[in-house]
């Protein structure tokens, strides 16, 4: 099978709906999608290392990109819980967040998600894992 | 026993080294602290909602103000975890966030974070908890 | 308001369900409960420490409780997600769980959880935070 | 790089320290790790569901057995924070949980974790991510 969506499509909702935010989706699969940002001098830290919510907030676009793609773009749907885990210190221009769902439910979807900077993907700076309700459900 | 640190030491520290947050600290006691901030449009969604990586954002600096309320100012601590579940839709102008430490550790402090949005504390829009890793323990 | 049960109605209850898990409620109001258990040699480990899981399980269980003193007995009602963070050993006989609930939902139900040892009340040993689904909206 | 202990090597410390944990290690790599357990009676839900505590205990020890692939046999490796997501109802006699590492630090081992039942593996039933901490930095 293959995604409800692609990047071209997310980015042009983005575009419209989040003109400043500065995320983008760069791929997107049926279960999965990679996102980055490369955030401005307010989301920087000392040491060019970019900030802890500025990771957090990608992480929480992608895994709503990564929906997206398992359902068609459903803006609506809501972040319910997440939990992030930094390793070391982001240090670098971009960070990139890859999505892996595991489950796409009627009223919820939950996934994981790795991020790195630059082109160390092999170097995870931070991990997380969460939920998005899907509109119908919310409580 | 009294906090290490205040309020306006907090926010005169905060204006040197991160002028454009817009986070700002309300109240700090020896174990706890109030934060608050009043976002741009960049950190909101239709319908005057507060976006959740914003009071994600929020609950994070509210754990370091606590921290410093116990330890006195210490900048290099870093956010090692942290998990927030979204209760409501943050609908307002101020969203303030009280964090409570359960541990104070030579190496970690662990903490529990509410947040509401104005004058509406008793409706919890967020919680929250969380781990900051101190300087000397960064693994 | 009163609680919706007693911590006898809802110890009667453990009784019939779960007569072996030496999980009980201790006390229970509106919006929060009280749990203990004095595992046995399973769940302990050297140096008469409490195994991490026997905590998270009462966690589990006490928020479970905090809800029936919300809504009245509901054993259909499932976590949904659970985060632990533990802050000592917790050595003892007994370990006990309070739990405050944040937001009494038609499909969730989220709250806090606090842990210590036998009389050491003070002296946190681990704090959680989650979620219950309620039958209706299982996904 | 191959994995710095065997399966075989830590079913045999199990059996030693934790006789009646039922817990077993399947298999075992240099970043990960599966283990299995068959519940009794006393984790088991109507309808033949394997309880929640019992899945949560299950991720905590396979976190614990890829540690011990990454860096040796380390008993006093501690859990510091753990979060679980369920996803279905963990029906069947088996559960199995995977985990993979992100990362191996001196201080801390932090991972992702997913669990199935008996030959089911494409059906997730949860999803956790955590950290122990290694002996010589506990706080």
């Amino acid at each position: 099978m293959s995604a409800a969506i692609t990047a071209e499509e997310i980015n042009a909702y983005l575009a419209e709906a989040f003109p400043i935010s500065g995320q983008r989706c760069i791929d997107v699969g049926e279960r999965w999608a990679i996102a980055a940002i490369t955030p401005d001098e307010r989301a920087r830290r000392p040491g060019n290392i970019i900030s802890g919510p500025t990771i957090f907030g990608l992480c929480d676009a992608v895994l709503w990109y990564a929906l997206f793609g398992a359902v068609g773009l459903e803006p609506m749907a809501l972040t319910s819980e997440l939990s992030i885990r930094y390793l070391r210190p982001a240090q670098g221009d971009t960070v990139f967040a890859r999505a892996e769902l595991h489950h796409v439910g009627r009223r919820s979807v939950i996934g994981s998600i790795r991020c790195w900077v630059d082109d160390a993907e092999d170097k995870t700076v931070a991990v997380a894992q969460g939920t998005y309700i899907r509109p119908q459900a919310r409580s």
